[in-house]
């Protein structure tokens, strides 16, 4: 289940730009991965620590660095000194409760949004926070863990004639988030699934643990709402950022790219309209059943509620009743229950209860 | 039923322009027709896949060329050649998960919409993606099957007469545009019969399986919610663009579109307010009706359950109980029985339950 | 009641400026009346079909033009040529299903709202649209019947001294239109006794009809509301002209009528408030008064069924019960049940639920 | 109660600035107090009708008039007269269903507000119309009735080194406001001690009464929220005019005014929201209630329904049973009776309904 | 529990800038501390009432003056007269239900905030309010009573190399909105541990205190909602200010508390659409285990009531009832009492009530 907030720790009063883990430090090992490419050239490889980037920053290359766990603070701070990074940066990129934007630093550009995919080992929705920063000549991507959506820009930059291995850092930059915003349709397929599946089962035949599973839907689209607006307008400021690090060129894809967040909001906006409707149809729906069940006990009291009383009446054990000689007293007595009863179900069909 | 989201099949990580199909690949046959016309000619004719189009471009003539079949990426990739069209556009074409828009690439205009019609054979409404792309001297129309929608605008165009006949691209763009949003009035006339006929049920009698017909109308409108709204967006900008392809003439007719969208928004969003209203009502009276039921319960076995205990005191084989000896015992008991009876009858009328 | 959505008939495809009927063509007589005045002269009469303007225009009179029943599409285009009026504008004045707007046409301007009255011969509210063209010297007005409304104008018209009298056409216009405006007053007066009514009944004792009432009372209100709104943006749109058509004098009583109409919106969004309120205190008194039955009906069980038990067991025939043979067993009996029902009583009492 | 919609009339029709009663002519004296003041002098006199304002005007006084009993229309068109006031504003003064608003007419500002105070002596919110005029040396202010309100500032006047007495009109026209805008506290102050006494009561013991008292609650906040949102136009309206008739040094005050407004909208809607969540409250409280009785219903019933039957089984009359004969048999049945009234109340232990 | 709204006292009436307290006078002793720095020196010390600020201010010194204890008029008397400030802003100061906002009055800027914080001690969320005054060279504070929030920053002033000891008074002003906002985020948790933990109860099992305490949590977030969003704006103007005594090197640390406050509101909105979907949640699941309990209720007495009603027939007493007599008579009733209820337990099977 998605977290829907992440607590700030002991950050309280500390100083601005100050490193803090937002969540306990996970164990999990830490990658850098740095892939240095022009057209007629292009190498991968896993940076070690003590790695010094002279003589590689300054050429034509474009440097694409992936930082694969967020929780190491050296590792940040050797990248923030390389590239020139902001503390206030530095932080933003540590604090995983963050909330997309997108800002201008004149030297580059710094991006944050949340990277929602389902995950279809664990079978949930998984929730990670990416940050990216574009420079003249690079970006830097940071993620929480390993991960392996970026295996297919990999592939496309070995196309020697792909768009992607001849355009600049921006292009680049450009292609991270259109993949990031393109998982979040498989999300929503899924929850668009799920929904479907929720209302069929409550068509047919109204399935007890629908609440609960509504509640779920309602949860994770809660929080994809939470995420996809301020994404929206990341990305709507960064198309109007008047910066020499985006080319012109790469604009109609920005404006592409903010189409599919459009899309992703309206159909979070749908779906969200869509479950609580199935929440009140629901609620009328196991509100129907339940009239019927009452109906029906309804119908039996009242029927042998009447019947169980008379037939009370001639067991009483009064020395002087006199219908209790009558030869035909008993046969009678059926006779009119057998009347009272007609008449009851008559009743009941008219008022439609049967 | 309206599916309110497609699936985006397996697009992520693709570079952008790549064609892919949104819906699994339909056994439909693709028609292309293409209408070479101006005031004093009119020709139409079906084209074959090796059809050239140098010779009639650059004339005084106007090309209308509908493609029915968008899954024919052969036809879009020729027809993207010959008109120059942005492969983002041909892109957008094929993904018939596309939000209405209306975008400006300089040299032609592209217009995206829903076409939402009721389909009195199939007894559904249905919803189909419409392109249309808007040249100096031609209109592209893409549509996903052959439809008869257009019939009409070619019996127009016979007319000599006819101001279709006599106008430019612009003024056949804008009568599709118009026919497609004419469209929604039948389907909106639909949906408001049966938001009729099941307010009138309600009213009179409470059919149980109004529940279902209402969450299925609450569904529809907030599909059409979804498409007119963006669909007035694409033609307000339509309007405001500074674009030699739309003559100052043709600018009241958008003007016009215009207020019929604004139109069936108004009356889309009464809809929903009113189907709403709906709902609760008929919980309202559902819960009045299940009352009444409950009503009629609690008074037969408030009389009964009394009388029956009174009853079963006179059927105990105590050796020793003085009443059962009396003469007039069993008389006794019966005036006690009817008095009470009586009193709890006057009780619940006093308290309107009767 | 009102409609909702009026059918747009069999328009579809048509090219714009066709005149259609957005209603059965109704059996009401047509009747065009003229008037024309100036502060020395007033003259009324009914137009004859052959009746032509040459002479009549240019003068320096007003000329104010009724035409009762838009219906007689001969008279609409004699209008439409003798006074030079747009085929789109024909189209609208014929097309009943029109929002409430304003448009400038630059020779005149075009007018379009609901008449929203309480017609006290038919208890019911009723609603026509009514057109108004405004020229240098002529209005136009256009209604679906003849309508007693313009009497008192033709009252004050009389009246040399009057400033309607002394006034150019802009004032007649503002004055149709202030008409216009303060009958929606009457209306909701009426619906605001309805309310009240409503509350009143509830608050004392809880009318079983109010269901459907109140249901009623949000339709007409969604009806307000969707009328008024749309008056609110074209009577705005009037005040904003920069046309010479009308005079600076006039713009603050067109400042009035925007006065009353926004708290006319005020009103209705008032009432829309008050009538859920309503709802849902009419739900939850309802439901109290359900739990009220209930439990009268729970703690005459609860006392009885365990009694009646007991005295079942005494009614059985088994021939060893040592308690039967007793003297005083009967009483005994007695006793024991008395204080049973006295403990529940006591239990009741003290969970409040009597 | 609170009145939400006042009926117009019989104005339908007439021509503007025709003066026509909103309620019925109330019978209340009509009394007319000026204060004429400068920093060495201040009197208070009450005017007789045929009072002349020559020789009092012009002069360096301040002179505010207070008219109590708009009905009074012979002095309005008086003061009409005396102070060159537009017929429309006379107009205004005297319909008391206005909204809140303020207008600049050159000469003076009308400002028209609701007086909303708590009446300790009815121990109800009682609601008046308030009109003010702003001239270069003059006040006037026009009530419905005498009221007390102004008593502090006649205080505050007759302290000569007192802020009120050396400034212009424009303070005394600003204090006015400010008076008003602080009765709202009082009466806000009420209805916050209302809904904490009704949450308090709800939250130990659930008074039946209070879906009624919570009703009238929404209705009177209904009433603030109408007439609060207006009054902050017109006072953000009063800061924003360029006129020479507001002292540049009263600006400051009039900004207080509006913090004020908005604290009291603040209050509005925060008190709107708690009414509605206390509301849901309730119902929930309610339902919970009720099904605690149910519960107990049907434990008592589930228990000796079944043993009713078994003891039922052994009081039938058949010559041939042979448990009867049995020695044993009737503490047999105890037994089974025992056993399955103690397997029924572990059930329903394990099932929490205990 | 926090206090909605703050009752105004006496106030109405009295002119502007009146000291008044807001609540009564409480028994909390003032504190005036005071703190003078630069780069090189740096001294606190607890004010007397009789201290003189000549020889103090005019030097490069920064001073911070914190006065714990608004309630003491003399000293707020005695700082207004020191640096300068308006009567309106020691009226401000004292009225303790303001609504956060920021104020330029040119020498100096005036900041309000609630102060709101998850104390541990009295285990419940406190508000209080804190004012910030911003001179060329001084920051005042003003909270109601002596806290320790501003320990650390005491603590961080004698780090000589600290950003906060050598940057100018407006990185004083900044440090203390910042631990404001700051403190937010404990009470944020605290109040999604709540949330958090009533879900989980929900889940599994459903505690029937929950009602009261979703009722309160909704409460503590309208407080939030209320204080959250004014702040936002208090801070964004600030940003936007065009003044001397913010540097621009503090623009982009306010910038980043407008971020922090942006993801409290955003925090505290997804927290409010949670606890009403939590709230329905219930609702329905609560009325889920009442159906059970209904079900079961019905199912016994369906059951047994017609048995019932049959072993009341054969223990009627009339002297000729033909079964009585047969040999297997008791046995055949038996098995048609099984038969019975066998098939009514294979009836409930089908319709899904067991």
């Amino acid at each position: 289940m998605l977290k829907l907030i992440k607590k700030s720790g002991e950050k309280t009063g500390l100083s601005p730009g100050s490193l803090v883990l937002t969540d306990k430090k996970p164990n999990i090992p830490v990658i850098v991965r740095q892939t240095v490419y022009h057209a007629a050239h292009l190498q991968t490889q896993v940076l070690a620590p003590d790695y010094d980037w002279s003589g590689v920053r300054g050429n034509s290359h474009i440097i694409w660095l992936q930082l694969s766990g967020i929780h190491d603070f050296d590792w940040l701070e050797k990248l923030g000194a390389a590239f020139q990074l902001d503390r206030l940066v530095l932080e933003d990129i540590a604090n995983t409760a963050h909330r997309p934007k997108s800002e201008n630093f004149g030297e580059y550009l710094y991006f944050v949004g949340k990277l929602i995919d389902w995950d279809r080992g664990e079978k949930e929705i998984s929730s990670e926070q990416i940050s990216l920063v574009l420079g003249r000549d690079f970006v830097l991507s940071f993620t929480e863990r390993e991960r392996d959506i970026f295996d297919n820009i990999h592939k496309r930059l070995q196309n020697e004639d792909g768009r992607l291995r001849k355009s600049g850092a921006d292009y680049l930059f450009y292609t991270l988030i259109d993949l990031l915003v393109d998982r979040y349709f498989n999300a929503l397929e899924k929850l668009g699934d799920d929904i479907e599946q929720v209302e069929a089962a409550m068509m047919s035949d109204g399935d007890q643990a629908s609440v609960r599973h509504i509640h779920h839907l309602k949860r994770d689209l809660l929080f994809f709402h939470r995420s996809v607006w301020p994404l929206r307008d990341a990305i709507i400021s960064l198309q109007r950022l008047d910066t020499p690090l985006i080319d012109k060129k790469t604009t109609p894809y920005l404006r592409d790219v903010n189409d599919h967040v459009v899309q992703i909001i309206d159909t979070v906006e749908t779906f969200r309209d869509l479950t609580s409707s199935l929440f009140e149809t629901f609620l009328s729906l196991s509100g129907n059943r339940m009239n019927e069940v009452i109906k029906v006990l309804t119908i039996i009291s009242t029927i042998f509620i009447p019947l169980t009383f008379l037939v009370g009446v001639y067991g009483m054990n009064f020395h002087f009743m006199p219908e209790l000689g009558w030869q035909s007293g008993y046969f009678a007595v059926w006779g009119v229950m057998i009347l009272l009863a007609s008449a009851m179900l008559i009743y009941f069909k008219r008022k439609k209860w049967l």
